[in-house]
């Protein structure tokens, strides 16, 4: 090993996790309390209050089983699409792990203060609705990591989540509350603000000496099988996640449907273009675990809306295409001319997609109509309630689009400034020939290429006695 | 590589990809509509006509959980069982992936068609039901898949899909509109049908010098582990794939206990027999894999009948016995002397399980009487209403085991009719000594024995600059 | 191979198969019915005469997700945890598999006999609740194998089963019934009672130069990521275990809160440690694995009640801590001091947690206050119903700590007396020289370095001529 670079992270990690784990205890004990749903007493009560007979009217019902799918996607999901690297599959899957898991606890604390605060108590309640909003949060962040993949400390990554889930949820303020947009599958508030963020931060973190990892920056075959396990769980969860915080009854139902369908069409899409792109129609790996996933994330805010099935198959056709496009042609150009590294390529995955996905939330609320939605219907899905009682669909159809364009710029300076207070020489990150190895910042196993015979005791690899 | 067929789908993968996608946009475009209970419209109007005061009525919430089970065992189930093989775990996975996405797309199609076209308007309702009809459709084409698994190239697969969700969907219309037979699980439909189909497909398409490829055709270790991935997501989720579209409350109840308690059973008399064929007692894991699901397949018919709990037992200790001894001779014997290769074994985890649970569904529905069901059982378990009010379950019992033969047949027709439309020379399918290797179709990353050393600049396989 | 012991199980592993999976059909044929909410009559009578209007107040809608989360946890969360070492991951999912099946069977009878039978008609009623009930005791089991991976034969661990859901059945009816504990994740019943009776085993069976297979006992590159897949789902659908059987309304939620809070701190903590505890801030792939877990099992008893978002935390917080310090220190000194070789460290993981989380629980219901709970509320959590209607909550606290205690000293005698039965000679167990590894019970593909070129033919394992 050549490098030059410290990357002992003995002091700083175990510091910043304590600190902020202490924190996370003192501010929920401060704040966070169960709502109504999840407080024994309060549940009898709001039972009482609301009429209610059964049990099963609980929100638990209506959301555990896609807050769950939403889990499976943000750890799994996230995690293994990131094991693709040869030797950053620990650094993938469990960095992912670890700032998932502090993420979350930020989340529920910024999500609360400014959606679930009483202001008579001074507490945030919180129910299953919040734990999914929570994991959503921690997307945004999860999509920033994708483009740095390989290239930071986790010390760095924890500071990305802080800044990241207090950015989004001040956007998400912005944008679903002041501008009263929809998006819940977060084409806009997660995927254009979580992919722009990230991309901002690794055009700063530019590293021009890069290819001296270049050994490292590639897969193996089993690397690319274990990276399909993310792609699929993402893939089959994504109309979980598209529906999980929509309205119940037809609002879930509709949103499900309208994301598989999307996804389907993707699919065929990302194989033509990659199959064309080679001179022999061989299929990239690449290609068939990132693009296929983009018409879930263009139907992040539109899926709610009476968008049709024939819509669905159109975005996903549309961006399957540009996606894979993306892959083939931009993420090497902006490498060459805009200095701009990006890894797992979230660029073509959530930054276009996400903002493509925004716009067309924008144009299907526009043309949204009440022979389709019913009068009700319209108000429902919508929310044209309180203050936004007299907006038009016309004016939500714009408001959809500044809130895209909301989201797009708190990604690029928010990205511009965490990138900026990353280029401090404290983070212990790798240097440039010490990118994507897991042996920075893990104790990885020796690889025998064969077995030892029997009675040789030699190896000091062993599962109760690790080195001290 | 001296292979001396052409391989090269560059034309066709893309040119069959984007004909048949922009197809089902205009096909969808015409037919595909929301039902009254994923329409915002229609669904109020819905709760207002029906009485409906709560929307936990919708059936999103009784199928949604089980839709989700259902769609991994699709994409994760079928596709990591078939990752077994040493060189071809890109296309097991990726062509599973690639087909199913078409599948049921056509699917909801042709199911909408027979099913779901309303008379007045021409139009065609989906909801959760209907993905999950549409992911049951393509189960069959996938099972098929398993049968050629590293023989065939992806066009093909491609109208080995389209052509197995048409006679799907015939047949299941016979099946279950016509002979008004009961198979929520599919054992006739969708297991008896695929296995028999990819069996036909299998046998046209036989290699006599197949064994030229015979250095790629095990598996390794790690391949191993990860078919049981798919394994597990089946064996698991197999409950919900019995109970997905079985009727709402005891119905659904009844079948997930069937199937679970039927696949436990399986898996140690899977065990037994393994462990009985080797000399030493050595477990093999090509059994494990696939012959421990078998109690499930054979459950597809009786799961939601009172079969009792013994009497699932006794399915799955059977079919785990008779499906170990399919791979430990039939398997071998067919290619022998039938000419029938069996990439994986399905004529013993699929056709004959299947065959033999549209037999037992015969059985148990001719055998139910008032006594257990009651009267008003008998007539929601059979759907004894209208045309068939009069029916016995005598009677009944008899349609089920004509239902099993319809779809035995319409296997192995339609299996010898598309096999020789496969064998037309266009489809860029691998020659014999270039089988179960995935460097036909795919770019595979070169594997490095050892990581070169630092600043040695000349690998190629790189994450972002793909070959163009 | 110089191993001297024979591990031919040809006549004993199916033998036993056989025997017991014939006893468990008899034993159903007897014991087991259907209850009211699965069987198609008794549920339509169900629904008469409890004034119920929709199919959606089945059991089956409250609780097949949760039944779903948690079956995922012990096929592919267990099992996959258990693939970690370099050559028995056949070993470890597959066994993982074998003894969770038959146990299930055996768990659905002996629970039946202690908590469902009915006095007048002798028979034994099941629905999804004894489904999950039976996944949970047969997780038991699945903790004490953890200590012995790789060190028996799969014959004693049909009998580690056997006794073990008997033990269970008896110790949950001890602490359930007649002490009136609530434990509703099992942090008593499962994790404290299963991690002591493997421990004790384990100790029973100790190994004096089990350095012989030194070579065998650390992990891979692929099969720590392996192990990945196993402790993501068993952390993300934790959540789904805690919350499984609790009650329905605000009791599921909290509980499904509660864990998911406790797990994310546990993370972190687990991080901090790990790192600290390398002198370059590496992190150890066996903390990642395990002790992030340590919080889930520490909120099994607690999770139901009113303890708090930040005395979840706090518990998650510390354990682990507690864990991880264990996998750090105590795990060596027990082998070294006690003789006691624990495979998987599941003194850290389990049985400390959950004798924690056992007394944990105590303190919670012991500070219990109507203010807190309303009165109803109590009564609900506690079932302060029947002849424990004037139990107070400091008694319930008592009671609870009580039961703690039973859990650890069933396991301990438990253990010890199954570990002198396993000590008899007739197992098959590996030699000293031989554990750890596959090839002892399994036929494993011959590991090729390089793919040999076409043409060769000499490759002897394929996937359709098994020798027999």
């Amino acid at each position: 090993m050549m490098c030059c670079k410290n990357t002992n992270i003995r002091i700083s990690l175990p510091a910043v996790c304590f600190v902020w784990q202490i924190a996370m205890i003192v501010l929920f004990g401060v704040f966070i309390r169960y709502d109504e749903e999840s407080d024994v007493r309060k549940w009898i009560e709001f039972k009482v209050s609301h009429n209610i007979t059964s049990d099963i009217e609980n929100d638990f019902y209506f959301r555990y089983p896609s807050f769950q799918d939403v889990h499976v996607m943000i750890f799994v999901g996230f995690g293994f699409l990131m094991t693709f690297l040869k030797r950053y599959s620990f650094g993938g899957v469990g960095f992912n792990f670890l700032i998932a898991s502090f993420g979350v606890q930020w989340a529920l604390l910024m999500q609360g203060w400014f959606h679930a605060l009483d202001p008579d108590t001074g507490k945030i309640s919180i129910g299953v609705e919040s734990l999914i909003n929570a994991d959503f949060c921690v997307a945004s962040s999860l999509i920033a990591y994708g483009a740095l993949l390989g290239k930071v400390s986790p010390v760095q990554l924890m500071v990305v989540t802080l800044f990241g889930v207090t950015l989004f949820a001040v956007e998400e303020y912005i944008i679903l509350s002041l501008l009263h947009c929809r998006d819940a599958g977060g084409s806009m508030v997660i995927h254009a603000f979580g992919g722009y963020y990230g991309l901002a931060i690794s055009w700063v973190l530019y590293r021009p000496n890069l290819n001296q990892s270049k050994r490292l920056s590639g897969s193996t075959y089993h690397s690319d099988v274990f990276a399909m396990i993310g792609t699929l769980f993402l893939w089959m969860f994504w109309p979980s996640f598209n529906s999980a915080i929509t309205d119940h009854g037809s609002g879930q139902h509709r949103a499900a449907i309208n994301t598989y369908i999307a996804l389907a069409s993707s699919v065929l899409t990302t194989v033509a273009i990659s199959s064309m792109s080679d001179k022999r129609g061989k299929l990239d790996m690449v290609h068939i675990q990132n693009a296929t996933l983009a018409g879930g994330v263009a139907m992040g805010t539109a899926a709610e809306f009476m968008i049709t099935p024939y819509g669905s198959l159109i975005v996903g056709f549309c961006c399957g295409i540009i996606s894979t496009f993306g892959y083939l042609f931009v993420t090497p150009m902006m490498e060459k001319y805009l200095k701009l590294q990006d890894t797992c390529g979230i660029h073509n995955l959530h930054a276009v997609p996400g903002m493509l996905g925004g716009f067309i939330g924008a144009i299907v609320a526009a043309a949204a109509t009440e022979e389709v939605y019913g009068r009700e219907g319209l108000i429902e899905t919508f929310d044209f309630e309180g203050d936004f009682a007299s907006r038009t669909v016309l004016t939500q159809g714009g408001f959809q689009a500044a809130g895209t364009c909301v989201s797009i710029a708190f990604g690029v300076v928010g990205g511009v400034v965490v990138g900026l207070i990353l280029r401090l020489p404290i983070w212990g990150d790798p240097s440039d020939d010490n990118c994507y190895d897991d042996e920075a910042y893990w104790e990885v196993p020796e690889e025998e290429e064969s077995i030892p015979p029997v009675l040789e005791y030699n190896n000091h690899m062993t599962r109760k006695h690790p080195d001290m």
